[in-house]
């Protein structure tokens, strides 16, 4: 299997990305395929004695590299030689089985959507992300693709999750729930009301609202929303969990009997902060489009990136593109039925 | 002056809600209208050896409660016999200067804009929650009233919430943020995008969007909204902040070591706690309604009552109303002159 790895996306790109690999490569198996400044790829891996084995790596030439602040679409013609979409290019054409890139979120679901291209009966592909919690991580979807969505978009999301929930996570029989301000069926507006129902209707075992005060528990397998509220919700988490630690880490360093408890504590606490941080999940899948398109963190160090190809793998090979189009489809001809 | 306090409801009501009465009196010299089953009041009084001192307290009979599962506009037929909406009749009628209650939130709005009747100008009432931060409170518009909101309406709430922050929690030239997915001002859906413009317009100190990982660090005085995301967000601050405190305390119990250390630093992570908790900081006042109404948190103990009874004191001291209906007939002026 052969992984293509955009090498310049995210904060700590390029070495963090190269060594990612190796490591991937290493204790996955995988192939890899760098895509981006091919001399400074090699200049990197020379530095830090990265070593790929014969035949696991190769490299594709991409001078540039996508700008965080540029619009999204400019991946398309301005930025069409940049290591995204390079990357992007190389996937589509078979290059590769799967991508990953630490790049921007909103170049990466446009590189999905317009370069790989949808499922058929797809309406929007939607980022998932996996979010650590007490009882066992939960997947949030859609995280932040589509600022704007229908009812029918969202049942969409929930079936997508099921499956990639199913395959790649593990879960039998994920339980699915739409995030609303109530549980009961009345609660919300018209975009919750029509997609509870929808999602009743959905082949996937649908739970229910869920509310987010019950949500950071790990409830339920898979939280469904819009965009907008999903990338509000995601961020808010990590946002309050950041403050919460920095509070309790103020109040261990008050006087010096707590710096003495703390020193007790500490590598419990930090396990903890370690579990609440997200990068630790690995990368948030693009589900909808016809091929593995994994999104990793944009702070990702060594170890997250071969996370994100671990799971760009696990994708692949569990075949959730083809039980994806299977699902849509069965789902769509349904509700065309009850239409007609 | 005289608050007018729905003795039936919330958690521990009416034992805490009378005895947060007869704090406030002591406290705050406020005079207090209890409305509920008289027969029950005065049980409780006698029960609890609660003290009114002569001429600081009246009782309004009303012999039902209005229970929490029930559809909040039943508050004006069919439950108009519970002491929420005898409260909010004697509120309407003059019979005391502000209204505090504890009970459902959505018969709280419907009390408000249906009894009490709107502010001239203001489209829809919403509600603000103050919440807690590192650096000092902030206040979210609106936290639930309006599950759906036009542009008009957020710029409204960010006009109200600057009147409220100014005259009651004594910030100067508060600060009012968009919550958005990103700081552009080409961030969020079409109601962002328009909200975004008109905020930019109103008579407040706006300064743009804010994101919700950096809200809960307190970095502006009040966030904007609508009613879904808003009751969004504060439930998931809330579940987030338990969920965390959870964990934290199971660490601190999973050995004799770290139960020593726990001993130390106990006090400062209850004092956190207690920081972080929500109840601390008084009720949500429901703003765009002719006089004031306060909803305190559903668990309020006595002292949650006092502290929304002196919210309500305050609200009303500094005449709010008159300045949100001051501030909102010029804002909507404006509007108006620039639309002709």
């Amino acid at each position: 299997m052969k992984i293509i790895l955009d090498a310049f996306g995210g904060d700590n790109a390029p070495k963090a990305a190269i060594e990612g690999a190796a490591l991937a490569v290493k204790e996955l198996g995988v192939q890899i395929v760098l895509v981006g400044d091919s001399e400074k790829i090699n200049a990197v891996i020379k530095e830090n004695n990265i070593v790929f084995p014969e035949n696991t790596m190769e490299i594709i030439d991409a001078p540039e590299v996508f700008d965080m602040h540029e619009e999204p679409t400019s991946l398309l013609k301005k930025n069409a030689n940049t290591s995204l979409a390079v990357a992007f290019k190389a996937l589509a054409g078979g290059q590769g089985d799967a991508i990953v890139s630490a790049g921007s979120t909103g170049a990466i679901v446009v590189g999905g959507t317009l370069i790989v291209k949808r499922i058929k009966g797809v309406k929007r592909p939607a980022l998932g992300s996996m979010i650590p919690a007490p009882k066992g991580s939960y997947m949030l979807m859609d995280m932040g693709a589509n600022a704007e969505c229908r009812p029918e978009m969202l049942a969409q999301f929930g079936v997508m999750s099921s499956v990639y929930l199913n395959r790649v996570m593990g879960r039998e029989n994920p339980s699915i729930a739409l995030l609303n301000i109530g549980t009961e069926d009345t609660k919300g507006g018209a975009l919750q009301l029509e997609s509870y129902k929808l999602l009743g209707k959905a082949p996937i075992n649908f739970v229910g609202n869920v509310e987010s005060r019950e949500m950071p528990k790990g409830v339920v397998d898979g939280v469904v929303t819009d965009g907008f509220t999903g990338n509000i919700a995601l961020k808010l988490i990590e946002g309050t969990s950041i403050t919460m630690f920095k509070l309790v880490k103020e109040k261990l360093y008050k006087n010096i009997f707590n710096m003495l408890a703390a020193l007790v504590i500490k590598k419990d606490l930090y396990e903890l902060k370690s579990m609440m941080d997200a990068t630790e999940v690995g990368g948030a899948p693009l589900l909808g489009v016809a091929k593995p398109v994994i999104k990793a963190h944009g702070n990702s160090n060594a170890v997250a990136f071969k996370n994100a190809i671990r799971q760009a793998k696990i994708f692949t090979e569990n075949d959730v593109i083809g039980a994806i189009s299977a699902d849509i489809a069965k789902f769509n001809a349904e509700a065309e039925n009850e239409q007609a």
